[in-house]
């Protein structure tokens, strides 16, 4: 599960890194009521408070309970409350059931965090012990990825409010021109991808190993809003040539016409966001659209554009841009949405065309923490890149993250690759 | 819908009843937190927070928009959010999606309150307008209604929760011992049954009209959780012989094998009530049980008893207790469960082998008011008696509740009734 | 279950209805070919296969098992399989999955049915057991049951093949003229109704009892189509006020806009029948409608009609036409669909405002039989009349059949009444 | 779609191709009546019935309209009844009501058959058209691939008999001693995989293309019953550690326990076959086991044996068994069942953990014919190797077929292989 070299952090580091990872959730949570944190809108979504309780049962699960002799839980049945689905760490709560726990409240579960991160604070100014330090970078790093569900899992939970609430000031997007889709060329052959083991990563981005790449095109920005509107123009939900068969039965069944959160209003696309309800930035690139919506985009991009297109495989992904500067609309920009203007990382998740399964010579380790990815390989697919949702801090040119192909509640969107004849 | 003589009420009445009503919904609230104002269970149940917003719009719609010139709602988009199934009062929100509402938030609803408060106290110092006063007494009485789900959705809301919430002080019940069964003969006969139209009765109890009623004999107790569990323990809801075809069915794929919120712990039976787990009292009624379930018992107790047994019908049941003082067990005592002791009235409603149908010349009347009772009319079965969630001031002896055969999240329980051969 | 007096039948009279009854199940099959008898389109409606085998099953069960010493079935597994729903009679085969039996084959079926026939002919020919009598009345009224429902199935598997295959040669209706409405008006005061005891009648139709009806009247003739087509065109479907609100959900659900097997073809409305698609005859009574669907067109006309309208009870049909000869197109007419010119019997069950329960003092027999009828005692509306798919031997002015208010494959139609002020 | 060189077959060729291939498929249905044609018992399945017709239109949609000329249908609307999923080639019948067509019958199906092959006959007698032969080479594949699914379609429709019906006589398998597991070690490397395009191939076995194998082990034989048996025995069921977090998920939902069609009869598996009920076989190759079961038994495999285990990938199957002789229990032995004594091919399909997606390169073909393999290009899992219900002739070392991960009705299995560390 930490894939990390184990003396990558110490624990002066771990402390700093706690700190900010646990503030960084606070700044999120503040804008919001007890009410609001009570959301749970569907089965994949969680409350914003069951988040905050979560991540902090990790750490009391995982570093203080062991570690800490003498560790008093504020409540000893928060662990059967706040497990998502680690079956070694004992049985849990329904997941669909969070939003229906309104005691311990809001206050409560602050306090259980206060609790937890001052016998944190203790623990850490009194170790240095390299292993403690690990698992408290797994914790901050299993936070971060819970505080880019929480932004998403309440634009979800806010979007069934017929007065749609706006969580931050609403900011309109500045006006700017289109930005021309252009492609850069790669040659392949035998490369080395995944992490090679120096500082974090989880379990699942490596081990680092040979693959042969066939020479491919990658396209230098992500599809824009724009673009799909001129595939919906075209016609593009309804014909079936453009779609796997699955995808275009779950396209009709839920009444797909145009990507989650939009609607149209005299003849302009609108969308609700974090900021409350805006006209759809044209230029900025699509996002909340499944990957049966993003493969059928690039299909249809295929019989029309030369030379085809289709979408990269994760390995062109990390071949083509691990050498771009991690750079981008994170969420530490707080914008909450995809900016015009965007280039490799940041703003939008990008659908690849490769399902999430085991680098070569992937094991889980032992335990409960070897849960932590392994028993999601089947049926999702990686999308690479990062969004404005996601914490700069938690990117890497490996990360891999992954998702079923019928969902749209995460900031996903694509960008295009082709073949080399 | 409102089946009272016009004069039945002043506007001074009118007013006091209005006070009594509103306070006793503060009451009822005063112990939750905004978390727990927030639960939706299923559709069937509403969050607390929905239903003080919905019987405040129901005064705004009926009374203040029409009556009160230039009177200003705190926002017009709670007549969409709040209005419940009234469609000539306009569309309204999804009544499954009541728990994804969290704005207005709690105090801003408790504002809402005081507005319209405000606003009716003025109008009602202001008019003697009999027909105003009719519309108020018809709101006091649906709030009441909403009082007693009010409290029912919260227990069905709290019991999701593995800890068991305790929304008022835990109180054991007065140990007692077991007390026979005894029935009560009646002769039947023409007679009249249905409201005389002095007072205020929903629509629906209306219009007295002549019956023949045969000879019968009738419980002078519920059945009670003693009794049940013999039931229980004789096999009885496993033997298809007792059951409908499809409430076997019903009970089979819910997995039913004693009433709801019913759990067995080293031997003793405990349930989940308002006031916290504790061990099912043997000689009190019992309670959440379906009309299946009702029915089977019945029939079980059919198959020994001298006589047999049945269910009695609803003219029965109004035949039978017409003279009894209006006296037991209701939401007024608190105790929010049945007691040990129960006679006639109060602790839990009783279900009849009666379906909810119109009574013969029944018209519901014209408009958004008239949607209250007849809409509901079929797949229905009326229970008697009231409870103990029902406020002692909305009972009369003509007083028809229903729910569907499935339901078990009411204060639900039974009485036997027997044919005189 | 069995309710005439035991003496109504000797075993000579009981020889030719059996015999009269099989040969009448046999012509209804002779059009048919394997491939046919296969079908089952939905857990409501069984095979043509199953039915012929279950009529069988229920004489070998219920005469020839007990009442024959030495009597050898040919498969003692066929008890299983066609048993339809006595759980007394052992464990059976799910209901859904009737139309998953090839073998036995159709022969194999025929041949049980002649293994059968001859049996039932022996003993009857050798015994003049009056409970014996008895029970082949009843098992050929059950078989006379299965002839409708062999029908109404076959028509609703055959609806599911885009071919629209035709079961007996298509023959046009008549053209007519328009019938205008008239009413009957009928005193009530204090009256008997339900079954005497002379001669065969079901359980449920008795005990004969006294009621209290109020003056009433009732329509000379059923809802048309002509008058259907005014309520859609009207935009009866959705409106609605006219609609209990169970009855709309399920209509939005099920996309419902016209009664079922209709659709419209260059202005004007087809309808598919047992003699294949036809032009929907604008005089002939409306046939495959829900009880949700008859009652909103009750409503609606009452919204306009003088004096109001409402679907009648049971008891004032029973009370309006029990002096009625019972003439009308019945299943022996071989029309199999509604005709032009319907007066009281026959043509199309009409559905009553009536919920199907126990008359006073009911009380099912013991044993299996008794599960015929009161099992089904909840959720279901009666009809009465009889219909084109009713064999003419079977009806009585105080037969009650009954079905579910969502339901429409069977020949379902209504009649109009209404208060009298 | 097709994949072969175009000179791969002539005329003559093919004329002898589609005799053989039309006739294996008589063979399979001789013993069918018309009854057991019709059954479909999931959406997955269809009837027998069903298979005949839409291999047959694939002959006449594909071949017989566009290349002869006036060329007649005995029955144009059959183009909409057995079009199973080509979009392009227009409108069809619904898929999971595939068995509610009872015409054309049995018969009627066999005259389009013989309708068809007559004038097939009539073209390939009378054309050396090279594209003709390679669409009949296309459509005697496809007929093959029906074949599989003709018979294993049928035996789950039996498997919902209770009787419990026998395809083909009984005959008990041979008793034979364990054959221990052994692996077989490839170095990998650069090589490359697919089809090269001689001879006939799906488009979806090519392009061949390079690849990077890493080292690895691969079991000379399959998972056998006997070794499941242990499986189940140690609570591999139960233990979630083994599971996908969705396979347990299903597992539990499908009360899943055994491998399908197993049950246990005083203390020994029994299993449903195309031979009838029979005593599973230990050492015969378990079967009609999903991709979560089969995922499960490697890690829990893994986690005892030295050296771990795992399934195979797609490549390395390729790989290790490229020049095995294709030779094996395939559906020209007519057993029907895997044997004891399973090598590499035939017996049981065997899971790999590919998911089904493109080879690099990969462009589907334009027209309704490259919707053949493309459109399903998702969420699905590869298996290799062929089984004893696929005729010989339609296998290849670059063969994949292709499946959803629950699914088990077809006669799938599996085989580990081990990393090399």
């Amino acid at each position: 599960m930490i894939y990390s070299v184990p003396a990558a952090l110490d624990s002066n580091d771990a402390l700093e890194l706690f700190g900010r990872t646990r503030e960084r959730t606070g700044r999120l949570v503040a804008p919001l009521r007890p009410e609001d944190q009570m959301l749970q809108s569907m089965e994949d979504a969680s409350p914003v408070k069951w988040h905050l309780a979560h991540t902090t049962w990790f750490f009391e699960e995982f570093i203080l309970k062991p570690h800490v002799s003498g560790y008093v839980s504020p409540d000893d049945r928060f662990a059967f409350l706040f497990n998502s689905y680690y079956t070694q760490a004992g049985p849990r709560h329904a997941r669909d059931r969070r939003g229906m726990v309104s005691r311990p409240d809001c206050a409560e579960v602050a306090g259980y965090r206060a609790h937890v991160d001052a016998a944190m604070e203790e623990l850490l100014s009194a170790t240095d012990d390299g292993a403690i330090a690990g698992l408290v970078e797994l914790g901050c790093h299993h936070e971060m990825q819970h505080q880019e569900l929480l932004v998403t899992d309440l634009l979800h939970g806010l979007s069934f409010n017929p007065l749609l609430p706006t969580y931050r000031d609403p900011e309109p997007l500045p006006v700017t021109s289109e930005v021309p889709l252009t492609f850069t060329r790669h040659d392949g052959g035998l490369t080395q991808v995944g992490h090679d083991g120096v500082g974090f990563a989880y379990d699942c981005e490596g081990p680092r190993h040979q693959i042969f790449a066939h020479p491919f095109e990658i396209a230098d920005r992500p599809v824009t809003n724009r673009d799909w509107i001129a595939f919906m123009e075209d016609g593009g939900y309804d014909d079936a040539r453009h779609w796997f068969m699955e995808g275009h039965a779950v396209a009709a069944r839920e009444g797909w016409e145009h990507p989650l959160y939009w609607w149209e209003q005299d003849g302009v696309w609108w969308t609700f966001t974090l900021r409350g309800p805006q006209p759809v930035a044209l230029d900025a690139p699509v996002v909340h659209v499944s990957y049966y919506e993003a493969d059928a985009y690039a299909r249809w991009a295929g019989s029309w554009m030369k030379g085809g297109a289709r979408l990269p495989t994760e390995v062109e992904h990390e071949f083509a841009f691990r050498d771009h500067p991690i750079e981008g609309n994170f969420l530490d920009n707080e914008q909450l949405r995809p900016m015009p203007g965007s280039g490799v990382w940041g703003d939008v998740w990008e659908w690849t065309s490769s399902p999430f399964t085991p680098y070569p010579g992937f094991r889980p380790p032992e335990g409960a923490l070897g849960e932590y990815n392994g028993k999601f390989m089947v049926n999702q697919m990686v999308l690479r890149g990062g969004s404005c949702a996601t914490p700069r801090e938690q990117m890497r040119t490996t990360y891999r993250t992954f998702f079923y192909p019928h969902q749209r509640w995460q900031m996903m969107g694509l960008r295009l690759a082709k073949d080399i004849a």
